[in-house]
C-alpha cells in the first residue's frame, strides 16, 4: 500500500465494480457507489467508471481486467462472504493468475471472531481465502476482512461493513486534489438559464457546472453544481452565478436541494 | 417497436448506461438501477450489466456501443435534458454513426407543454434533438420525450420521470419469462448454513440461491433469494429451504428483511 502521499501533478482515478445479482435483479437498491465514489474523492481519487455485473466468474474477471488496467485504483464491492454465491477472491485471483490461498492473519482473524458464535466452519474459513500476495484490509464491523492486492481493493457488499473498510483505508492510497464541489440552488427551471450556464462554463478554466433539476412543492428548481479543483476558483463562479440568477428575479435555496 | 411478445425460448437481456457525473462524483445517490431493474424483469427481460459513465461523449459512445451489440436491448439514463451538460443523444448519434435532427413531433409537444410556461427557447429546443430515424418515448411526467431508435433506449436521468417513460414502454418490448424470486428469511448467520445452501442450489436444475446477510435489532440474519423462471420451482425449493431452517432451530423471518 503507498503511503496516502499526494502528487499533485496529476489526476488519480479509480474504477469500481459492483458485482451481485442482487444489484442487478432490483432486489436491492445499491449504496455502495455513492459511499466509495465520495470516499475517494476526499482521497483525491476521481471515480471515472463503474461496472455492475452477476455473480459470474468470466462477467467479474471481464469488469476487473477492464478496470484495473485503466485506472489507478479498482476497488471490488460484494462477493467476499461464506457462501457459494461469493465467488469475487477466485475471479480475482483468476485475472491475476494467482492461486487462492488461506491467508493465516485472516485466519488468525476469524477464529478470534467465531471463538463464541460456533467456531470456525468451512464456509467461515472461505473469507479467509485470498488470491496469494494480498494484504488484509481491517473489519471494523464484523470479522471478516477486505483485501488489497497490487491496486485491486475487494471490499464487503453490505454497505456498513464496506464504509468501515473504507474508513479503514483513508489516509493510505496516493492521491492528488479533491474536486471541489459548490452547489447552487434556485426556483430556475434549467431550461431558462441553459445559455447562462453555457457560457459561464466557457468562460472559466477548469471548471465544470453541472445542472440537475429538482421538483419541491410544485415548483421546479435546480441545483447547479460547480466543480474545480481549485475550490476559491469553483466559489467565485458559483457566486457569480448566484448573483446572476438573482439579478433575474429566481428565488434563491441555499445550498441546494 | 416490437409488439411485446413473449418467446420463451430464449433469455432475453439488457445493459444499461447511467450517464452523469453527479453519480460518479457521489453527489446523487442513483435510484435508475434498481428501478429499471425490476421494471425489466417485469417485463421478461433481465439486467444482464450496468455502466456508469461521466459526461463524455468518447465514454458514452464506448458504454453504448459494448452493451449495444452484446444484449438484446440497452438503455441509458441521463443526459438528455436542455443544457450543456445533456450530451447523450450527440453521443449516441455519433455511436450509430447517424446526424442528429430536430424531431417535429418532440418540438410540437415542447411548444405545447412550453406554451404557458415562457414558450420555447434554444436549450428547451435541445430537448427535441434526437439521433435520426428515432421514435419518441412519452413522457408523462414533463415535456421532453424519451428516445427510441434501434434497440436504444434513452431515458431521463430524474427518477420519477424515467419511472413515467418506463410506464409508457410497459408491455411493449419483447421479453421471455420473468424470473421469480422467493426470499426465505431467518435469523440465521449466512456463514452457519453455507454447505445447506450450497446443495439446496445444487440439488435443484434451473434455480440460483443468493445469500444476503441482515442486521436487526442488533442480531444477525439473512435473506436467502431463490430465483427461477419457474414460479413452482423456487416456491418448492423455498419451503424446503424454510423447512431446514426451522429444524435446526433459527428463528423465520417471513418474507425476509
Amino acid at each position: 500500500m503507498s503511503n496516502g502521499g499526494r502528487d499533485l501533478s496529476k489526476v488519480w482515478t479509480a474504477g469500481l465494480a459492483v458485482i451481485g445479482d442482487e444489484i442487478l435483479s432490483g432486489r436491492t437498491q445499491d449504496k455502495n457507489i455513492a459511499q466509495v465514489a465520495t470516499w475517494l474523492n476526499a482521497q483525491g481519487i476521481r471515480l471515472a467508471e463503474v461496472r455492475v455485473v452477476p455473480d459470474v466468474e468470466a462477467r467479474i474477471v471481464e469488469a476487473v481486467d477492464a478496470l484495473r488496467h485503466r485506472y489507478d485504483y479498482c476497488f471490488t464491492t460484494g462477493g467476499i462472504g461464506p457462501t457459494h454465491d461469493d465467488i469475487t477472491v477466485d475471479a480475482i485471483a483468476k485475472a491475476l493468475g494467482v492461486p487462492v490461498v488461506i491467508h493465516p492473519a485472516a485466519r488468525a482473524i476469524l477464529e478470534g471472531y467465531y471463538e463464541n458464535r460456533g467456531g470456525l466452519n468451512e464456509g467461515r474459513l472461505r473469507m479467509a481465502r485470498v488470491p496469494e500476495g494480498a494484504e488484509l484490509i481491517e473489519n471494523q464491523m464484523s470479522g471478516a476482512p477486505g483485501i488489497q492486492i497490487g491496486n485491486l481493493f475487494l471490499m464487503a457488499g453490505v454497505p456498513h461493513i464496506t464504509a468501515g473498510m473504507l474508513d479503514a483505508l483513508t489516509g493510505k492510497l496516493e492521491g492528488g486534489r479533491p474536486l471541489v464541489s459548490v452547489t447552487v440552488g434556485a426556483f430556475a427551471p434549467e431550461s431558462e438559464v441553459a445559455d447562462m450556464l453555457r457560457m459561464a462554463e466557457q468562460a472559466a478554466d477548469g471548471i465544470s457546472i453541472g445542472s440537475y433539476p429538482f421538483f419541491k412543492e410544485g415548483r421546479v428548481g435546480s441545483n447547479f453544481v460547480v466543480r474545480s479543483e481549485d475550490a476559491d476558483r469553483a466559489q467565485a463562479v458559483a457566486d457569480s452565478l448566484a448573483d446572476q440568477l438573482a439579478d433575474l428575479g429566481y428565488e434563491p435555496v441555499a445550498g441546494g436541494i
